[in-house]
């Protein structure tokens, strides 16, 4: 199965709120990812996109990025988020759209190569949503990561 | 028609993601308020309370406590969140209960003198959601207010 439907699988059987957003990790390439919602099931009483909404789909954005840089490094691990910073620029009145950059190879590396010698690590992910090509909201994201415990 | 049950209608009807998390404002006294939403449509997939969702239910702590302070000050305002900072310290594994205590009257007043003088002003709210009697999430949340443009 495509790592891209796999994961909205995961996601869509484990988070009700991310069926409940109708949100899709719709892409994932080179440049990076996007999970993307329509406005209707995360709209807020101006009309505008929901910021819980936009902080939900952000803080996803950030777990997916941790879980493909680990995949591709051949690993898995116990995700947590730790602490995250969000800024609120102006409003979105269509879908919601957040991007996250892949890192520079550097840096995950070195974030893979603590877990491994570890078995745990933390990471920043950044992710931005825009509206009329400018950042709407930014989300920057502490994330944690640890070996699962044996069953 | 009581004030906690007019802004739970009125988060229920503009709000899609606060019904889909099943949340309500619980209880708004001297003490401060508080915003509670059940496990099973705001877990994750470590059975869990889902960040998102935290974050989400912490940003309508903010939004509520400010709706209060300018209705107890006989104002109303167009309401906007700034920026927001989240700590996550331990796993939420029952009900999500987000807690804002009552500002201080000094910092209310303040808040409010600020916006009649100007027609705006900014505030800070602080929203914790607790696990077993300890701080598992905490939110600092900025709001902006500013008055309605005449329709």
């Amino acid at each position: 199965m495509p790592l891209l439907q796999e994961l909205n699988d995961y996601l869509n059987r484990h988070v009700p709120l991310f069926r409940a957003m109708q949100a899709q990790i719709q892409r994932c390439d080179a440049a990076g990812l996007a999970l993307t919602a329509p406005l209707e099931p995360n709209v807020n009483d101006k009309g505008t996109a929901f910021g819980g909404s936009m902080a939900a789909i952000a803080a996803l954005t950030g777990w997916t990025m941790t879980t493909l840089i680990l995949r591709n490094h051949g690993e898995s691990a116990e995700i947590v988020i730790i602490d995250s910073h969000l800024k609120f620029l102006r409003p979105v009145r269509e879908g919601i759209v957040a991007e996250c950059v892949l890192p520079e190879p550097a840096t995950a590396e070195q974030f893979i190569h603590r877990y491994q010698e570890r078995g745990k690590a933390r990471w920043t992910v950044e992710v931005v949503i825009c509206a009329d090509g400018e950042p709407a909201m930014t989300f920057k994201g502490q994330y944690g990561v640890f070996r699962p415990e044996a069953s």
